[in-house]
């Protein structure tokens, strides 16, 4: 099963990359650039052994967010978004 | 002008950072994470002056393509998709 994480910045959270990319494009001359964001995504292949497929879809995303948890994202700053692709 | 540009590695181009993040996962105890991919997203505000506004997306997807090739994709190792989001 494939499941696609986004990872954001929490809102009034400084993105520097962002803030650089924006003032790069600037300078490259597309002076229309008003801001920029960025957004960190992992697609994530998890195996899924036999069972009724709802409720390994629900197995998974309960799992994933644990991964959210513990490593891939950082709670102070970042929001998360778990989108099964299938 | 919202628009979302996503860089992906191309396929058979190395993925460490996609590589660690599964090791990691599997020595958290996620042992059935078979794969993980990295995706880079950027979310560009662009300022769009007047006029109609299907010419504006025209123009501003062709606008958003010229950033990808001279700054924030390499085209020899990424692919990318644009999608206005309005």
């Amino acid at each position: 099963m494939e499941v696609e994480v986004k990872i954001r910045l929490k809102h009034g959270v400084a993105d520097p990359e962002g803030e650089n990319t924006k003032k790069a494009l600037n300078l490259l001359g597309f002076s229309n650039v008003v801001a920029v964001r960025t957004i960190k995504t992992f697609v994530i292949d998890v195996k899924v052994e036999g069972g009724d497929r709802d409720g390994a879809e629900e197995r998974v995303r309960h799992e994933v967010e644990e991964m959210c948890k513990k490593l891939l994202a950082n709670p102070v700053i970042h929001e998360y978004e778990i989108n099964i692709l299938g």
